[in-house]
């Protein structure tokens, strides 16, 4: 099989579809076609006409200050980005909110037999709809270390893009070629500004990142505070700590151990930053916060191998009522006039 | 012992301070003014001006709407009510807040030896500095089922006064004092408009509130919902009925044992109202929580008492940095302008 559709292809380059253009993805893109092998495909919504008109504007630890940026092309539409295909990847960098829109049926358009699916988000079990309705194609992990963030078509990246890739296995595909199609992804994202590697464990990757995710981001959005104002006032140690011995303990239920010393690291990996988190971000804006993924799961896989897991599971339980109520905000769901009671 | 320094008193009424004229003590004043036998004294400082010009004026469905109303006296400090007394009995109607402000120091100026202390205030555990400061005095609970609000000097009262008055016990006096000291208040409150009880079983009574303060409050509170909107959302499936059945276990093994049907009493007692509890309000309002009373106490008494209480153990944790939040914001704490982290 060749996979690289881009050889026949007349300019030789690549052909990436990039699915969500926030502070990650725009960077990826950005990466993607600074590396020179790519010709990315962006599909925007909000920020498509200043985007088409001006381009991106980004200040980034990594690139430079004051660049203008636009992708080889860019739709509003993943219909409209047929005509710049087929893709050999399709990048979704978007938040994971499966519980709102499913991701993989909004790319299945653009998706060939040879298209590899990339997903740079967070989370556990996030792979599971790409492998079911595309049990054919490649499902590439992406778990993306930067700080990066998107006002409105202007990008302010902070912290420097690190990105682990590697494979969600499929069994009905040789991992030869789920290796190569993942190296070669590598091959193209990485350059001389940013960090990109193969990540050989993908599951140990997720888990160890959910250390943090499944922790510091819920309990800042919940209370409203950032890291350190939550460490000063005593709720790493009352809070974040147990809490992170959860993700551990479920992490060892589903086959992956964990050093001990992780959970030190976590904590100390905003210092000296008073840090607020991405979902706390979200939380004060307002936003929907991604927490089927980084607490849902986690809780499921806990309860289906008997992990006892009562601070995920109750501040899972209280962001759920959360998440509701900014559903209503937005409109998503209504609640009747009158409060339904028993009889 | 002759504890009823009004019958000296020239006008033969009975002298009552009362400290905190929110919703509920205003009402409280009311009340007793209006039963009679009683001449108040209220301290004010927010509303003091206002009152002293204009008065409070109320609304309320025990009494009546657009009524203007004065105690008897209206000082701004507890030193200033001193020529008023002394007083028979010393109401504290202030929220409690323990870690802020002690109350019992507030009020001390106005205690002599004869003075009763009426605690009308929520939770577990309210009347230990009280017992401590004053081995010699009379202490009451207070325990109030009203819904009343103070919108500056303007009182909103919209469900019922129902006041359960009972004693805490004091081993250093005789209980026949004690319950003489309790009735003669009852005697006091009681009127045609509002019903006050003689509260036999002060600590039943006060773990029984608990059910609904402890859970209903925090979790709305913490979340941004009504009580409507947390039922229809799952939220008292997947959060109260468990921390409810939490306030159960620590009452037990405080030695009271309250029947299981409190727990759907107090989540049907609202029906069929979109309720805000009034920690919900405080939240929205950015003001301080009664949390140590309502759940640090409790929770403290199930560590005692070796009674496993995740839910109200995270409820409260996550609170308590709410609370700092709150105190830093309102200047009452700061924080380093770096943050600190260790070497």
């Amino acid at each position: 099989m060749n996979n690289c559709l881009c050889d026949n292809d007349m300019d030789s380059k690549c052909k990436v579809l990039l699915v969500g253009s926030g502070g990650v993805g725009t960077i990826a893109s950005y990466a993607l076609e600074y590396a020179g092998k790519t010709k990315v495909t962006s599909v925007l919504r909000s920020d498509y006409d200043r985007v088409l008109e001006k381009g991106f504007s980004i200040n980034s630890c990594d690139y430079g200050n004051g660049l203008i940026f636009k992708p080889s092309n860019i739709v509003n539409s993943v219909e409209a980005s047929k005509k710049h295909g087929p893709f050999e990847y399709v990048v979704i960098a978007t938040k994971c909110l499966p519980e709102v829109t499913s991701m993989i049926d909004v790319i299945a358009p653009a998706i060939t037999k040879d298209t590899a699916i990339v997903l740079v988000q967070n989370g556990i079990g996030i792979e599971m709809e790409a492998l079911t309705k595309f049990p054919e194609n490649v499902v590439l992990s992406g778990v993306s270390m930067i700080g990066s963030a998107n006002m409105g078509g202007h990008i302010e990246h902070e912290s420097p893009d690190m990105l682990r890739i590697g494979y969600f296995e499929n069994n009905n595909i040789s991992q030869s070629h789920q290796e190569a199609v993942c190296k070669r992804f590598v091959d193209l994202y990485q350059n001389d500004k940013n960090q990109c590697v193969y990540d050989e464990d993908v599951k140990f990757s997720r888990w160890r990142k959910l250390v943090y995710n499944a922790c510091l981001n819920p309990v800042c959005a919940l209370t409203g505070v950032d890291i350190g104002r939550l460490e000063i006032w005593g709720g790493v140690d009352s809070i974040i700590r147990k809490a992170m011995r959860e993700v551990l303990a479920i992490a060892k239920s589903d086959g992956v151990v964990l050093p001990e010393d992780v959970i030190e690291f976590m904590i100390r990996s905003d210092d000296p930053v008073y840090y607020r988190p991405s979902m706390l971000v979200d939380a004060d804006k307002r936003n929907l916060l991604e927490i089927e993924v980084i607490l849902g799961n986690p809780v499921r896989i806990a309860r289906k191998n008997k992990v006892d897991v009562p601070f995920l599971t109750i501040i899972y339980e209280l962001l759920k009522i959360v998440q509701s109520r900014t559903m209503e905000e937005k409109g998503m769901i209504t609640i009747p006039k009158e409060r339904p009671v028993p009889k």
